[in-house]
Order: structure tokens, then C-alpha cells, then sequence
């Protein structure tokens, strides 16, 4: 079987360090065998790449671009947690808050470029439930922050 | 002791189908002995039986309404997943989004009729930690969106 | 080592009773060694001690003040639940949904109240995962509202 780390490389994905938190906070907890990642932004070099509500400011484009960054910069933050991404045994839940504007509803078709990503990463171990909900704000004014749920050998 | 489906029936509650997920996701996750259940929408065959904000579009009781029928909606998936709904330890947690009108803050009002439902079925089982939050907008503009987290045999 | 409560004294930090739940739900709910507490609020003695959103009506400070009291209103029912909390192995994840004003997006320095008062009162065994989220309104008219998991003996 590839590893994870050939299998991102397939893809033409490369792990950036793994961002700082912005806060006093760790970005990833282990328990047991659960591992919990802190809420991921689209950081690029320590700057979003797309800032504003989903909806108005932003396209559902660069929402599903957002989502994808802030997925790569999870695997990076528990790939530095627990070692190697090939102990990941399943992605268990994620949670996308998507900065909306008024009348914007179509959070699951953002919040998919996260669950797409996932599967393509790590097939059916990436098969993950979720919650995708509409929020006012974010940090920084990101379009879309996830946070995730996994279980590791 | 009554089984859940018996008790279900007593309450003249009927599980639907296992409502489809809305994207690239499942319904409900396990790891060890915590089964993690997706948001789950107030759909009724394929669609939202109100839609809008709390507060403003829809009123506390069919915002009620539709905590029940996402709750119910959730067991239908844990079935699904776990195969019988007597195998339910426990309700862990629930998270449930409100969709609220500006000025709006009755939020546990309208989630408690989801932990009332669950308290209804199971017994001291159903009682459960959760977290009442009013958000912007859910997807397909729906008034509750509810995940859930269930300890299992 | 000094105990939890003792370390509490020396921040000039009283446990209160814990807070009542505001629906059919209960505060704090144990699986295996994890703890699942409720969303908390900035009540004491039965009140919220600030109330609207925050970059308006609710200041940076008052925010922060607000995160400190929703946490220790979860050490008290943590207290409640397992007995001592020189028991907690570790703080395992929070989730900070704060009430913002639109264009507010420094959830992460109200959040940050919480964080540094767990990691004051229970060092390295305080660093935690969390989610930071800008929400439009919270129970009671709240400006925050935090959840926790904890991992106990």
C-alpha cells in the first residue's frame, strides 16, 4: 500500500510546517486513541489566502479552496503530533463553520472540497461524519475554519 | 424492559429511512464504543419540513418540531449503523445550531425538544451534555441543524 | 504538587455551585475517561454578568472576563461530576462559540481567557485543542458560550 506521504505526493500536495495557533492553545490533543485538531484556517505563510463571507465576498470556489488548505494544514498539524500520517486508522468527524452571508445555503457544497480531499487522501478511512453550519464571523475574517476528529493506531 | 423500537412505537414515533447525506460524507461514525452522528437536518422524504430563522420565518414551536424530527432522523442513522437501538448506552452529547433571528436567544427552549424526545426514549440514558448555539444560516436554509455523540455496546 | 483546589485559592478563584442547566440536559456527562461538559456561560449566581455582542455592546475585556467565569462554572460542574478535579489527566478540547458584532473577528483573543486560565491553573495538563467561532446569538442574549472535553482518571 502507498503511504500517505507517497499518496500527497500523487497528488501534487506538499504538507507546509505546520501553522502556528493563534492563541495559547496547542494545535492537536491526543487522547486514548482519538486525536483532536484545533480549528484550521486557511493559513498560506501565515496569511489566508481568501478573507469575507462565503456568498458575497468570497466565491463557493475559493470557500472549497479555503477548505481544502485548511485540511492539508490539519494533516501537517497531526502529522507533527503523532508522527507519521499512515497511523491514521479514520478521519471520524470534521466540523466546517463557513463564514455566510445573509442568504447563502449552500454550506455542504463548500465544506465537501474538505470531505473530498479526505477520501482521496485516505480512501475509505477518510469516510468522515460531519457538521457543516453558516456562521457570522471567523478569525482573522477567514471564509471558513475546521476543526477535526481522528483515530490513530 | 421494553425495546427502544417497542418504546417508539409507544410514543408513535416511526424511523424513516436513513436520510442521505447532503455530500462527500456518512451519516454516522464508530470508534470504540462512540458512534458520531453527522448533523442531522429536520428532512422529512427528502425535504425540510420548514425552513428559515427561528424567531423571525419560524416559530419556537415548528423550530421544536424540527429538533424532533432531526433526533429522529439521528436514530434512524445509529440503526443503520449500529443495527439495534438497544445497544445505546448512553446520549453523550448533542450539539444543536439554531438557525436565529437577530435578537433571538431562546435557543435551549427550541433544543429542548430534542433532549426532551431523547430523555422520552431513553429513559436516564437519553440524558445528555450538549451546547445551544445561534448561528447565521444551516444549509438548505434550514431552521436546526443536530449532531450527536452516543455511547454503544 | 500542590491540589487543584489549593492552586484555585492561590489565583483567588472560588467554585461556585455548579450552574443549573437551562434545559433537560445535564451539565457533564462521562465516557470511559473522557468528560463531555455542557456549554457554559458567564452566569453567577444565576445571571450572565455581561450580555450582547461583542466588538458592540460587549467589550474585548468583558468578553475575556466572560470566558474566565464560563470556565470556572466548568471546573465546578467537572467537580460535580468526577469528584476532585485533581482527577483531570487533561484538557482535551473547547469549543468558544463568542456572540460578534459584524466585522469582529479577534474571537481568538476573547478566547484566549479560557485558555490561559487552564493553562494557569493546570499547566501542561491544561494545553488544549480548541475551535474559536464568531457566532449571531447566543442563549440569554450571551456574548460567549464554551464547551469542554476532558480526559479524567
Amino acid at each position: 500500500m502507498m503511504s500517505i506521504l507517497n499518496k500527497l505526493k500523487s497528488l501534487d500536495i506538499r504538507l507546509p510546517e505546520a501553522p502556528d495557533p493563534l492563541g495559547s492553545y496547542v494545535p492537536c490533543v491526543r487522547t486514548g486513541n482519538l486525536v483532536f485538531v484545533s480549528g484550521m484556517l486557511p493559513l498560506k505563510d501565515g496569511r489566508l489566502i481568501h478573507t469575507g463571507k462565503v456568498g458575497s465576498d468570497v466565491s463557493i470556489e475559493d470557500a472549497q479552496e479555503s477548505c481544502e488548505l485548511a485540511t492539508i494544514n490539519a494533516l501537517s498539524v497531526i502529522r507533527s503530533c503523532i508522527g507519521s500520517l499512515d497511523d491514521i486508522e479514520r478521519c471520524i468527524k470534521i466540523n466546517g463553520f463557513i463564514s455566510s452571508a445573509e442568504g447563502f445555503f449552500e454550506q455542504p457544497s463548500v465544506l465537501n472540497a474538505a470531505s473530498d480531499l479526505l477520501f482521496k487522501i485516505f480512501g475509505d478511512k477518510g469516510k468522515h461524519s460531519r457538521a457543516a453550519v453558516g456562521v457570522f464571523c471567523l478569525p482573522l475574517n477567514s471564509p471558513v475554519e475546521i476543526d477535526f476528529v481522528f483515530e490513530v493506531k
